[in-house]
């Protein structure tokens, strides 16, 4: 048995036929309802090499095999099919779920990224691990509950950030997690939040899911607009602040680097109070290079980000479920499994579109 | 009225006279009974343009004017002889003291990377701040208060590692901060530790501090020797541990830097386990580059480090007036003023020198 799916090879994507995934035991077969496309897949198929390489050199194995076909998709949103082996059934044929992307099996797999019995959801179906199975109800639209997914990397990388209800958080690039970053950083009260991105598009949208000021950072440095912000709000209590910097007027800041370019981190040690944190949540593939003394004499904190826990994504999906967190406006399209191409394309510009939806 | 000092001007040193400095409003004029070099001191004479541009950089004003006589020295032991203005005179005439090297002043100093009338402890007088002064017991050598300093840098760099009791360290660099760590660890009780360098003498030191392996890293890969010390302990909690890693039977580490040189960052990018944390106490002047991959798909948290909180100088001195820490043995020569220059050329090798005390 085959099914439909958009296959990467050799850094091509194509239309074609691949096998109908097998669940193994506590796995379940499901038919894919809604699978966003995600930054990251985008470098997939872009810097394919570039990003196996940098798997393999951090974790020793190969993440997939650039020659041989990969189904993507990691931001998914399906309804359950069919129960594999030793499952608890606790969902029944036709639940509609969400899922973190993840295989717990012996060697656990990330979805999206795997081999092509394991396929993401740019096909018509997956099979996902029973214990990660999140029921969606009746009123969150499918699209929707797949920005379960970006909501929990963003809600990872606050969590990351540790910030305390004072704080002045900076938003440097307001892509899909930087908006939701920018969301749940309204959402817990803290702020006032200072954004910042070259698209209007981009500011536009930042200014709507709760930044309270958002800059081109052509035209105004969001580390000038932090200090005015920062300057105003009640001093912090510095705790750790050395004896160099007694008498900086202002409190450390949190700054989260939602962009992912070389060159971007060392911007922000250079634009960062004394004692700040930066959370750096960008997927920057190549090397990068930066002044130590500026991490050292500001006794910066460096805090990198991938992915969440299961629990995390949970909480995501309860922010989205709940609506307590609202993302629906990230959407800016949907395609079928043929139009996939074409979104890849429009996804390169800003201006264009934040998130487009695969509906195969 | 003038004094005998060791003189850096134009990155050479030599021995000369320069004013006896004036104690200002709540500061103490003292004569300095011990002085240590530091590795910032070398870092200073060897590359002052660098350096000056670097802290140029980050603070935006002139540490030091490159072409004027600046007197190097922070790691002080010192005798009060006058008291400033407003003083408290708690102290009397005649004690004993150590001193943080700040100036307290409407814009702080930090003594040793000054002008001319605020020199550093390569003299035979000094200015202090009468509020940072702490009493030296008879039972304390001159030369190990001095001590007091490095100590500090070790002390607020184990803080920033917020170790726990179960974790396992790693200590890259066995000069005299990396040492002072490894002391520090010990009296913490928080091990087994594993340190690296390539002196023999560096690590038989670092063995006397209390390291428990002790590696050549051109022989035997600190992290490999850290793995099998940390599958042999009982698995911490991982607590952020995320789905991607599930399975990796390493708990984090928790590595020191205490090299400075451009590349070791990435070295321990590379080696170190999921979810640690690196602790960066070596001052790399240099711009460094790094694979950010590694940081992001490990989660790595880069926490970098300068100085102490005078709280932390004071903690540091009562450990080793206490007996807790014993240092002495990272004092390996004394000189005079006249003897400054060969103590800096000797200290270029780590088999010959760790520590040098100037007795001015």
């Amino acid at each position: 048995m085959t099914m439909r799916a958009v296959v990467m090879q050799e850094g091509q994507l194509s239309v074609g036929h691949v096998p109908i995934p097998q669940p193994g035991p506590k796995e379940v077969l499901v038919k894919t309802l809604a699978c966003g496309i995600c930054g990251s897949d985008l470098h997939c198929v872009k810097h394919g090499p570039h990003l196996l390489a940098a798997a393999r050199d951090v974790t020793g194995v190969e993440l997939f095999d650039y020659h041989q076909p990969v189904v993507l998709g990691h931001e998914i949103c399906a309804e359950v099919l069919e129960h594999g082996a030793d499952c608890h059934r606790t969902l029944a044929t036709g639940s509609r779920v969400v899922c973190a992307p993840f295989l717990l099996r012996q060697q656990p797999i990330t979805l999206g990224f795997g081999g092509i019995d394991t396929p993401g959801g740019y096909a018509e179906y997956m099979v996902l691990t029973e214990d990660l199975l999140i029921p969606v109800p009746d009123s969150v639209p499918s699209d929707v509950a797949t920005l379960t997914e970006p909501l929990a990397v963003a809600l990872h990388a606050v969590n990351r950030g540790a910030l305390g209800t004072q704080d002045v958080p900076i938003v440097i690039g307001c892509g899909p997690i930087g908006l939701a970053v920018i969301a749940v950083l309204r959402m817990r009260g803290i702020g006032p939040i200072i954004a910042a991105d070259f698209s209007p598009t981009r500011r536009a949208m930042a200014k709507a899911l709760g930044a309270d000021v958002v800059v081109d950072p052509r035209e105004t440095s969001p580390f000038d607009s932090w200090k005015a912000m920062a300057a105003a709000a009640a001093p912090s209590d510095l705790g750790r602040q050395t004896a160099m910097f007694a008498g900086y007027p202002f409190r450390p800041s949190v700054v989260f680097e939602c962009v992912g370019s070389p060159g971007v981190i060392q911007q922000i040690l250079a634009g960062s109070a004394p004692c700040s944190k930066v959370v750096v949540a960008g997927l920057c593939m190549e090397a990068d290079s930066f002044k130590p003394t500026f991490a050292i004499m500001k006794e910066i904190d460096l805090a990198f980000c991938i992915a969440f826990t299961p629990q995390e994504y949970a909480e995501a999906f309860s922010l989205l479920a709940t609506g307590r967190i609202h993302l629906g406006a990230l959407i800016t399209g949907h395609v079928g499994i043929d139009g996939v191409q074409g979104a890849f394309d429009r996804l390169g510009s800003p201006e264009q579109d934040t998130k487009i939806i695969i509906v195969p």
